[in-house]
């Protein structure tokens, strides 16, 4: 049973306590990776890495056993504004093909050693439009997180996170620009094959949104502003909190649907890598925000988990340094 | 037989004739990519590198069905100038930890599925003195390169290349300054373990050094500042080019071992990526001298071919996406 299963409002979670980072776990890695046969911190990024699985893994060697990674999928409203090119039928169409087999993250992820699994939430129900009324009810919105923490595996080593749902690169820009300011136009990216009239009505439409709901802050952003597959995110990374599981959250899409935790409490987060920044302008402006510096920076824009599963090799391979490398006792090489 | 082997000059590798990119075999990949169920150029970096294999390996689905890793050690007379605070010893004491399976590139090529060999070049006989006079004769130069073609798998999908060597980072400086002028302070970073004096000690040498040589271009600068593993990388670098192989480079001293291939031929290292931008600062001035962008960008400053091998699984996943993926219409997806 889920911790969140327990939780009767969205209020509630703000006084939701969770375990926080290990740090004599993390000190103890460190030490381990200054003993390695190599000069101190020339591993860079995948010292830290090691050193972040093992305060959250709390212990000195931290490993992945089983890792999972979770897709979710919602419709919504707002599309009936005209902002995506594509048909929401997509949506389903995709969930389709990650259940055959055939999109990008299904082969990331048996790339990187992860376990796929594909939740579609509601599809022929898309949410409201967030220009009109609340996207979501409260209760909705909190059976949608419930879903998501019903997902994940207690048993994960790690857990990475995507979404699919045509029309949330609107819902991704609005849930930043409520939470983090500046004008709408900055949070607005082509998204899938949007050209620049788009990215003008995408503009309005956030506008628009976020005015009509503006007192709203926290998870009631998330409830006015988000989707099913944004609050699922938010439940499975409170889930995995639970569990001190670590987690890689993908792109800008991805990384919006946890600004309400962000904007709940920053410490939230504190678990969240994340996989990659995206080819979505505003994907590296709420990374400055949350100040998190992502793995890898390949230029995509995807969505679906892709980014965070190819992180993932990265992180299983600081791993396999972190335990399988030889100290300078142990190597007999001088310098040590 | 390598085809090194039938060589007799270091003069005659300018005018060697070899294979180039198959641009068909390239556009009938970017065809394919295009068909792919996801938004046109959404896997950024992962389409071009899927696209740069097919046109290598000259088919519109490249493969790795075997990934060659090659570390090649030697040992340097600059050393006697005092630029490095390690032993030469510790030369060979990595060897035996590469052979020992306890170093980084062991388990980095564990992860990403590379199959690791170590030469070692002549450890007990390092190179000559640079500020003195040519770091090797042609002869030996010649042979350096051809012990690295020889033992380079002609079977191979792509080969990685590394290197070891205490006092190296030294050498690469000299390479990039010989071959890209500006001042020798700015080529030279901290290597392994030296301080701000170290720096400046290493700058004069590689002024003195390069000042000495002055009008040597090409494989003749390689020859007077060069070292063993710096010739043999040439030497492997060329011989996959026979092979039509691709090959990943590592960081700062194996992207500077090549620069005197790029001073006789740019041309000669199409067939080459780079597998991270390293933290020594003028890995990033030769990238953007040789107009190569990194695969990844970890910090790292480790060598042995260490970013090398991390990057041959970005490269995996690309080709996993460009060849599992199904096209918009097998998939039965709207929008392609």
């Amino acid at each position: 049973m889920s911790t969140l299963t327990n939780l009767n409002s969205l209020d509630e979670i703000s006084a939701l306590t969770l375990p926080i980072y290990d740090t004599a776990a993390a000190a103890a890695a460190m030490t381990r990776q200054n003993s390695l046969t190599k000069p101190a911190g020339t591993l860079g990024r995948l010292e830290e890495l090691a050193v972040f699985m093992a305060g959250w893994q709390r212990c000195e060697r931290p490993e992945i056993t089983k890792a999972q990674a979770l897709v979710f999928a919602g419709n919504h409203g707002i599309c009936n504004q005209g902002v995506n090119p594509f048909p929401q039928e997509v949506t389903a169409q995709m969930v389709a093909n990650f259940e055959a087999g055939g999109a990008a993250i299904n082969q990331l992820c048996r790339a990187s050693g992860a376990e796929l699994s594909v939740v579609a939430l509601d599809l022929e129900h898309p949410t409201q439009d967030f220009t009109k009324e609340p996207a979501m009810q409260p209760a909705e919105t909190l059976e949608a997180m419930q879903r998501g923490a019903a997902a994940v595996d207690s048993e994960a080593s790690v857990l990475i996170l995507g979404e699919m749902g045509i029309g949330n690169s609107t819902i991704a820009a609005a849930l930043a620009y409520a939470c983090f300011g500046g004008t709408p136009g900055q949070w607005v990216g082509r998204g899938t094959g949007s050209d620049s009239e788009g990215q003008q009505l995408k503009a309005r439409v956030i506008e628009d949104g976020v005015t009509r709901h503006k007192p709203a802050r926290g998870m009631a952003m998330l409830a006015a502003l988000g989707g099913r597959e944004q609050a699922a995110i938010c439940g499975a990374v409170l889930e995995a909190r639970v569990h001190s599981i670590p987690v890689i959250l993908d792109g800008y899409i991805c990384t919006a649907a946890v600004a309400p935790l962000f904007d709940t409490s920053p410490a939230f987060l504190d678990h969240c890598l994340v996989g990659h920044a995206s080819a979505e302008p505003g994907h590296r402006q709420i990374l400055n925000a949350m100040n998190k510096e992502p793995i890898l920076s390949m230029n995509m824009a995807l969505g679906e988990g892709s980014g965070a599963a190819l992180a993932l090799g990265v992180l299983r391979a600081a791993l396999e340094c972190h335990n399988g490398m030889s100290t300078f006792a142990e190597a007999g090489v001088s310098g040590g």
